[in-house]
């Protein structure tokens, strides 16, 4: 692994199990074993390194829901739930703990301090929810939502659901096998009854 | 005002609209307009303050629950979700922006490094969980909620859907006017067509 990727991982295990602010400048160089001087090289800002752990998750992220992609659109949306709650397993067997989505977490603490970062954070979660819409609007053409179920919406309910599972048990130090369950209620009850699920 | 409530009410309004940890003890010592050992004889840490704050805020948001309540349980659902529109419309005002849920906040940021704050605002969030899950028992014993939607869990989605949309406003710097709608959609999709909302 090349040091600028060394740094990047680091500072993504940095920022989970603590936050963005509680992690220092000396604390990312030592993780990553690079001096300081190596460290502004590569990432200007702590907000450059942010953006870049942020491009790490998203970049998982997105072959997570391609691997969700199947051709029954009710399966791909239960899916997106296995996935991100296979996600949030993983967190737990390597933390411990559940710690809260990457996202979520940088758009909680941030959003009103660093507005470049909330930007590159809202741009990641806009293509999530897009990816979302799409799988939706299958599903509505195909005839398996409830017909009063708007596509663009569900889309938008089924983002906030994940934010919304996840925070919840981070909080509650919950365990995080109650993640994927949550979001196929919500996906469930909004499916036409005698969909296949 | 005495002293503490300023205090309170000074660091309620920097966490709001920063984060916890952008915030310092000179910052607040400012804001509230006191010297660092009045400060400190109120306080004796910073965790101190912020379970100060979280009850400030959860007394206000008991009181908007308390109002949301009729003796019909589809519109005391849907007058949380309004109250919690509110709530945000009302940040928006005093602030410029949606600035999160003061819960949801802390949550993200803390709960992996101040376990006591953590659990704290843990409490409050089983709180109105508690709340809420009273409110779906009373609309499944009424008959108003659809007969697969298990009523304690959708208290939890409910609340789920509560951070998450506030989250996703705050990332996006969308207008507060999204997150009541959106509660709405989802507290509609759980009730029995034809159940008056």
């Amino acid at each position: 692994m090349d040091t600028r990727d060394r740094i990047v991982r680091s500072a993504a295990r940095l920022f989970l199990t603590r936050s963005y602010r509680s992690v220092g400048i000396a604390d990312l160089c030592t993780a990553a074993d690079v001096r300081k001087g190596s460290f502004y090289h590569y990432f200007p800002s702590k907000t450059d390194l942010a953006k870049a752990v942020v491009d790490l998750h998203a970049e998982q992220l997105r072959r997570r829901l391609d691997d969700a992609r199947t051709d029954d659109p009710a399966a791909t949306l239960l899916a997106v739930a296995d996935a991100v709650g296979e996600i949030h397993d993983g967190f737990e067997r390597r933390f411990g703990r559940v710690v809260g989505c990457p996202f979520g977490n940088l758009a909680a603490e941030l959003s009103t301090t660093d507005d470049e970062l909330r930007a590159h954070v809202a741009g990641v979660f806009a293509g999530w929810e897009t990816t979302m819409a799409r799988a939706c609007h299958d599903a509505a053409d195909r005839g398996v939502l409830r017909t009063d179920v708007d596509p663009d919406g569900l889309a938008h309910m089924i983002l906030a659901q994940i934010q919304g599972l996840i925070l919840l048990a981070k909080v509650s130090d919950a365990p995080s096998a109650g993640i994927a369950p949550g979001l196929r209620a919500l996906i469930t009850a909004t499916l036409r009854e005698g969909a296949p699920t």
